[in-house]
């Protein structure tokens, strides 16, 4: 089955590896009319390029982005949307026992088993590369979402045990760990620092802000929102949970306190709490919708480990290179991609729910 | 866009309210010559039935499954299994206010805003009702499964705050609440006998464990493995959260300890420890599966609420009837049945994955 | 793969053999807030019927149609509209050398290819019963259509080589071949009860006729509308071929004639003639759309055939019992079906290609 | 809805429009382990690149197709093989009445209706330059299908009313109209250089055999293997009508002839005739496929023609400029790639048809 689509009304399709030749990404379904130019796509490619500080790789990325079909005049034509991003470091080198070693935590030996063999160069299609289609697909999202009065926005909500205490989203962009919190950002600096010392690696959570998606947007049963979302953001690597709203606190809790009461407020539903994280029963209930994702720590580490290789002989392995400590700052507007893509996927579905909103389209 | 449907080679569709006729399930792209019949369901779907202790309320639904298509001679013949389950409690009732009010914690507010009305007896479509499909196919596939030496099995990992502590899964079915420890379910049992006293619902965890999976089976990018289970589970009602493997608190721990090593044993890779939850990269590792999700206390509750109506005004509400004060012990099969079709459907994706498959499979 | 279900945003999934239960449809992403009454497929459903002239079999299949789902107080409620007909003439028989040979025309020596066996029982999924889903899906978008202004209207344009010639479409009901033209019909129930009387069979042109839909429906590339219907009208059985518009004569005149010439008339854009019956590039150019298709003579025939049986031995086989001597007239609401879904679906697929349609619906 | 996508398990999307910067397609979902180079996919490419005889645009389209993805040391890796065609033709020049125009014959007025605007530069993406993706993934499925032992070969069965009548498939690349009989090729020519003068075009049929599919290919209901044949081939622009074995012959014949025994031969079931063109009740029947279509003539021709412009003034309009005389001969390799990745498909779907063959290959 070909997995590399996601969405049903926009849809995008990636490709590339990290050291092919290009990494790009295809967005069929975009509506027309919308001005887009490159530029609009390079500001999140350069929220999530390496070399920015010390806890992200050193690598040079240039990362530059070229709209290579569907824009016409600055303007969307409403035929696919092609979007390239070259790799200019893909430099051969010796990749040593890396070549053939299942690296623990990596995919390495599934594909294997999966496809019989694998490009091994930078992880080849599990690499952190393949975000870049990701990434570029959402801010053209995230631009129509705009248009519609939604934004999206997310965030770093921990780093290993540090969470964001006193939250500040206009602290965000002042650290390199995006989070919108400058103590927990310090503490969360120094965990890190004494992580790289021991050449090891954290993990850490990612919350996303969904706001201005009105009431009714969703679908009852395989198409939730919530359920969209979780899939979404499962589908980025490293990702291994999520939550909505309350997520897990949630099962501990009481119905009493879970159920977020309705009243009025100046001729509006409103709920007194969002509890429900803004979805209730797989659709918006008009609240600020909020996902969360559990980022596992970087599985590339210098220290030794005792792994097995392609020949079925254990052997030990260390990862030398440039990783990051943690993903979590760059998996950011990575999740924000994601959210924005579903979203917008989501919202134009809408359009056709009911018999009276397509005869007012077609006026009849 | 229509919802309604999960799985790529096998996919299912389901339908039905709450109170309509029937609630049924179209299995399509099943494969042919597995041997079927509808007792293979019927053990399904009885263990998702309620009236079966205190716990669960007690409707009387006899939910008994006709096998329409599909299966002839008590074999699958490659084309649509339609299973039905007819309603036989749907007698009409004055639902009072409860026909308009957006009751808190569910999905009505969203429905209106949807669709423009809503089918408010016994929730419609957003009812527990609606996972009788999902149940009766994922029955369908579990016996394929065991045909490929797969077991799924699922349990109920916490209750509020009440885990499991000495895992026995032997004890899963000596206990109303499916908790695979007697000492765990005697507290749990305690606690949502307080909780109905207070006219207030339980949330809670469910897990569920895939064996026998070969390593090889998922997808790299959009259609992970891991990805298509959260998405399966959380288009469940009532699920706010999803974890594989160790989930969130694999975001607090460092690289060194999350990483599975690799080793030979017995001629075959396996890991000394399983964080990753038997996914690495979006493809089974080999090991065994572990998933897991949150489920949030029952929505209905007698209890007095304020809330809104479709008149948009403040009322209050209280929800008297039949609802079960918590919705885990009976959400377990229905868990079971989205991770057997997931896995079922990955497995058949797997066969195409390489030119040595097919050209063995075309003898050439 | 899963090939029971077609469309997109409106997306029908059709179940059922010959001599089942029973057969039926589940329509999903069907929108909300339209009446409909069992009685609005019913009337479709009786078009099909067989038994209604010495034409068509002499079987009597009441083939009355329930509503399952998808419909409260006779409106739909954009939830899956699930649609019965349950089969009342499932008698067991014995079928003979049938149940083993594979008949020439028919589809048993693939169906044994694939799936290792096959449901002998009157065709089992190839049955003609099968498109009982299709009529009853395209009766509930023919009333979507309606309202919308569009009509969509088949008939039959040739028996053999015997074709309509004084186009009346007030005449189609009056005669049991569903000709538009008194005369033809008469010739053609001449030919046919030769066919007849040789144990023989017969074919011909279905052609399907939609009115209202304005310029600008369908999609430049896989989903052109004209592919659309051509893949929809080809998937009914027996069908041998799919023309748009001028279709193959197309093939053989010249530019200067075969293309529309466009003039303004009463502020309208309109064609002077409509070769392109009514999509140019896979788009609606406003004008009538005609779609057209062969219909091969029916398989089954009483004369004695060599064919070979499943155990790979040459036989005679002849196939008596009740079969229409030509499918044409019976096909003509299936054209109808398949069509109104077709467009309809494209018609939904419309409201989102444009932002500036989007910021309308949301009011930005 | 995304429109640009096509085939389930090998799907390709294809984007770019004639004169954006370039063109391309991303073939997700190819199993991994098949040699490829840019060689084997520039062969296919060749063959529709413009400017090799007279009947075809003096444009010089380098056509060079680059491997961005999805091949290593060139062997496909299972994960996105994304091909791209820079436009090398791309200067702006004064397209005068024709950027706002609606050609007859062409798209113009539907594309305006649809998206509020058009690319008119090249016609965009309704550019017969939008092929180059399709022939480029039909040479990546073709050489799958070639392991197989499948081969696909289209050729030119008519131009006007001149048909091939000796077939001899040696000579098609003999001549410029692709014609497999030169003496018919002769004639046509004449009748082509005839319509030159007159400033007109022409259409013609292009036939496509497919040899070596094995019985048990395809799908019973809507992905009946001639009906994705049809909308694969309907999906081509220019394309009005298309054929499976007998076509529209089989409409006027009657079933004695048209059913083609079975009987064994060297103790395989073959067919006596093949009417059917190797298609029954949407599955291979081991016979030859033949798939057949009619292709309008090229809509753009020098005459005057009198249409309308988007300001909605009457007016006539000459297009002038690099125009093929006949679509025909160059929509050949298309034909054939759009049934290579059509048979591929549906082959790989095959593999997961029956529960032995699933029990086979994961030794159970």
């Amino acid at each position: 089955m070909a997995g590399s689509t996601f969405g049903n009304n926009i849809s995008i399709t990636t490709w590339g590896e990290s050291h092919g030749k290009a990494l790009g990404v295809v967005i069929d379904g975009f509506p027309a009319g919308m001005k887009l130019t490159e530029e609009d796509i390079q500001i999140y490619l350069d929220r999530r390029k390496p070399g920015q500080s010390k806890f992200t790789t050193a690598r040079q990325e240039g990362d530059k982005v070229s709209i290579l079909s569907g824009v016409f005049n600055d303007v969307t034509t409403g035929t696919p949307i092609s979007l390239m991003v070259e790799n200019t470091d893909q430099h051969s080198k010796d990749y040593g026992n890396i070549a053939t070693a299942f690296r623990p935590g990596h995919g390495d030996y599934g594909y294997i088993e999966k496809y019989g063999f694998r490009d091994y160069r930078g992880g080849g299609r599990s690499s952190g590369r393949e975000t870049i289609g990701r990434v570029a697909a959402g801010a053209v999202c995230a631009k129509l979402l705009q248009e519609l009065g939604v934004t999206v926005c997310a965030y770093t909500k921990s780093i290993g045990d540090i969470k964001i205490y006193d939250f500040d989203l206009s602290e965000r962009d002042n650290n390199p760990l995006c989070m919108p919190d400058p103590t927990a950002a310090k503490k969360a600096e120094e965990y890190l620092e004494a992580c790289m010392l021991n050449h090891d690696s954290a993990g850490g959570i990612v919350e996303c802000l969904i706001s201005g998606v009105p009431a009714g947007v969703g679908d009852p049963v395989f198409e939730k929102l919530d359920a969209k979302l979780a899939g979404a953001l499962t589908s980025i690597g490293a990702v291994k949970g999520v939550e909505i709203g309350d997520g897990f606190v949630a099962s501990k809790t009481v119905g009493s306190i879970n159920n977020d009461k309705f009243k009025m407020e100046n001729g509006s539903v409103v709920k007194l709490t969002n509890h429900s994280g803004g979805i209730l029963g797989g659709i918006s209930d008009g609240d600020d919708i909020i996902a969360r994702c559990a980022i596992k720590p970087t599985p590339s580490i210098a220290q030794a480990q005792k792994t097995v290789n392609e020949a079925h002989e254990d052997i030990n392995i260390e990862i030398h290179g440039r990783h990051d400590p943690v993903i979590v700052p760059r998996a950011v507007v990575v999740v924000e991609a994601m959210c924005a893509i579903t979203v917008c996927d989501a919202m134009l579905s809408h359009m056709t729910d009911r018999i009276d909103f397509i005869k007012e389209f077609y006026k009849k």
